[in-house]
């Protein structure tokens, strides 16, 4: 299957069987936003829920935060990203297009370069001289073009009942401003009341780390877990929900003892990819990649990234980078507040005395959840042609999740809609519920259909009801991965799925 | 105890034991918004998982959706939000005081009142009388103030590589334009790519109902339910979590056949009612309040709020609302798009043909998440005064949440750091896990204070772990409410906690 194939299948299945929609649809959709169906919420809860017990928890030594997403502004200028999280935006000055320096086409300074006039197909060809910048206009390979600017990418808002505009109105109605005056003015004015929507959930952590140090009286090492949104104005989105403007992300700060870096990141880059690799069919598709040294942030000094063999090659899922004393250290002297940690165990290495205080190094691993389940929905998306029970050829899709990833974990299927068969199916998909598995009561359509919408939908096990059910309390259970069915005893079906469930 | 000392011993217990904390705290705070703790975030995973399974995992027709925050403009204009979402704002022409003339203290027009100048004490006493507007500064009583403007309560952002100031400044600085027309233009300029953060998760479900209703081929009637973060720019923020900018809401909008809109209004009323109370101490504290008909929205014909005697007396926790067809005819006639329901089975009343097509009718349980989570810390906090076993008076603080609610279910406490005591209270740890229930492990500080502590974050049982432990498997069980510690076996204690969690 080539790659469009590939993710123009699951970007229909996707919409068809209830996983993700396009956002505001009936409105044309709004760039890059999408919205999780029934199914998809189910399966991103599922992957959410799966993080939040491995990292939270199982851990003695991690505990969660669920921070808001406005902060205050002096988070951003602290951590840098008022001043530094930005891309240096173009514009061509043949066609129009804007687009991101950084990843244009590169081309050698002084080379001739031919392009159409207007990069309109019908445009006069023209010829221009790559400039010193040595790259051209991704779309008509003109090599003119504006400065470069650099474009923050934080959401900006206004907070509070002001009227941010009024001061600068005055000022400009009743001056004489150059451009770059009335520009700074209105600048100005929006500033005191503007908050930022959070490019990441990691800030807060630094944020409130004695607070929750404190409070849950938290020893070296420890870490501070959190899941939720985060936004970033992407110039360019791409790729289905692969990278979008508002986004998941499940990220833990991991405080340790100066000097401990490497022996923990080797940990957590095993423990991430072991994590990863437990919910997949192929394994393989998941390798860690160490950052060179040109790559890493200026706070990092190392970094690897867990990346997955999408269906485009490889390419992000999670990043895990050593972010040393960087970030609580900002934030300290940003705020004026002591942002460290004594250890009454330990000699200060520098008197020697006992009791060491000192600011915790930090290692972060921080993953995407919707990046995730696009990975769950590449692993587990197959097409299937076998020979049914006539020797017939016949073909099937099949979502191959991770039972405890699974939407549903089993669908109840009366055969048929009367004689007392939906009763029976009732109480079977109740005494699901009472072992705590989501299970679903489904009679619609013949049973081959309701067998082919599950494998679809990833249902890990299909129950049906039959007459024979009423008389001797047996149902037949069938499997998704090798359609493969046998009659077994109530008992036994919700036991079966609960086994497969088991631990992950 | 007083309305003032509850609120103020909840926000510290919130802050000491890590419920809540104040966002951005070390930066002085950001209005109104705050940060959930370790526990506070599990309190609060709690309440949401308990709605979603009682609203849709144990219903059959009613399946999750989790739109993005972000959506179409078009959404807000159809939905009434950018027109009139909006509160009335006033400036005081005396104390420069800001507030909603809707909410001032009102006074006959004619009336002399007496305020000082300057709103100081100390400022020379004035008299002025209040105008037909009826109302007066609630800060310093002036009757002169501004004209009212509406202030929308929706956050605006823009989203795109775009620089919406660059054509309105070129305009402003190269003609000569009023205050008005210069306004104008940085409104237009900012227009195109404004996109605003929703104030409510309930329009999404309306815009993707045609999606929903067809990939999950559900019939009338029928349910679709969504938590998510809502944004308000209120004017007001009050009473700690009670009223925030920032917030999450737990919504259903249930499809109905035009008709039995009271029916099913009685329906929701009674089971969100019983939703509420199940968890709940006191169940005598909520009430069913039916609006006025000069309270009901526009597109409201009835209304009713489940509400709660917090300490400040019945107020807001639920709104249970009658919107008609309203909001899906908006939508399809804003967006061209077809949104109505096709029942075969019925016959249309108007030709009394076999088919019939409508708009459905909506019930909305629409549900504060955090609201919800300050009712039941409000709820479980108790302080008693007791006798201890060496006759000794003492009291204790106790957060008597419901066990389903509770953070942690048990607490398992080796009675000292050595002699195998912490391998054993962990193997008790894990046996926990398997059976799918959160367990703490906790070894620090003594017996007593442990005991204290999880008393103040509500956890139902602490199992210590002590000598005799090792040599015939018995643990002691203490109970939270009764403080009551039996001696009982390893299987038997797990089995304890299970059945207090049983069926909520």
């Amino acid at each position: 299957m080539s790659e469009l194939d590939l993710m123009s299948k699951i970007t229909s299945l996707c919409k068809r069987r209830g996983f993700i929609f396009q956002s505001s649809e009936i409105y044309g959709g709004l760039k890059s936003a999408y919205d999780y169906g029934p199914l998809g919420i189910e399966l991103k809860r599922n992957i959410a829920a799966e993080w939040w017990k491995a990292m939270v928890h199982e851990r003695e030594n991690i505990v969660g935060l669920d921070a808001a997403i406005f902060m205050h502004p002096h988070v951003w200028k602290a951590s840098g990203h008022l001043a530094e999280f930005s891309d240096p935006l173009v514009d061509c000055l043949n066609c129009r297009e804007r687009f991101r320096a950084d990843k244009a086409p590169v081309k050698e300074p002084g080379e001739e370069v031919s392009y159409l006039v207007g990069g309109r197909s019908g445009g006069e060809q023209k010829t221009g001289t790559v400039s010193d910048r040595g790259y051209v206009c991704p779309n008509c390979s003109c090599p003119e073009m504006s400065d470069e600017r650099q474009f923050n990418l934080m959401f900006r808002t206004s907070i509070g009942p002001v009227d941010p505009l009024q001061s600068a109105i005055d000022d400009i109605a009743e001056k004489s401003l150059s451009k770059k005056e009335i520009r700074e003015r209105i600048e100005e004015a929006l500033h005191p009341s503007s908050i930022y929507l959070r490019p990441e959930t990691a800030q807060a952590i630094f944020v409130q780390f004695q607070n929750v140090q404190q409070s849950m009286s938290m020893k070296v090492p420890f870490g501070i877990a959190q899941q939720g949104k985060s936004f970033r104005n992407e110039i360019i989105t791409e790729k289905f929900i692969f990278r979008t403007c508002e986004f998941e992300q499940m990220e833990m700060e991991f405080f340790i003892e100066p000097g401990t870096q490497d022996e923990w990141m080797d940990y957590w880059v095993n423990a991430r990819m072991d994590w990863w690799k437990k919910y997949a069919n192929d394994p393989t598709k998941f390798r860690a990649r160490a950052h060179e040294a040109c790559e890493l942030a200026h706070y990092a000094t190392a970094c690897f990234d867990i990346e997955y063999e999408y269906p485009w090659g490889f390419d992000e899922l999670e990043g895990i980078a050593s972010r040393t004393d960087y970030d609580l250290k900002k934030h300290a002297e940003e705020s004026g507040t002591k942002l460290s940690y004594f250890d009454q165990q330990k000699q200060d290495p520098e008197t020697g005395k006992n009791g060491w205080r000192y600011t915790p190094y930090v290692i972060e691993p921080a993953a995407g959840l919707t990046r995730g389940l696009l990975v769950y929905l590449c692993d587990a998306y197959c097409e299937e042609t076998g020979v049914d029970a006539n020797g017939k050829e016949k073909s099937r899709t099949v979502l191959k999740l991770h039972p405890r990833l699974a939407p549903y974990k089993a669908a109840i299927l009366p055969l048929v809609k009367k004689d007392n068969l939906p009763d029976l199916a009732r109480d079977i998909v109740s005494s699901f519920f009472d072992s705590g598995i989501n299970a679903r009561y489904d009679e619609q359509q013949s049973i081959g259909k309701r067998y082919a919408k599950h494998d679809e939908i990833g249902t890990p096990y299909c129950i049906t009801v039959d007459h024979q059910s009423l008389e001797d309390k047996t149902v037949t259970i069938r499997d998704r991965d090798t359609t493969e069915q046998v009659r077994i005893s109530l008992e036994e079906a919700v036991k079966t799925v609960q086994s497969r469930l088991g631990k992950a």
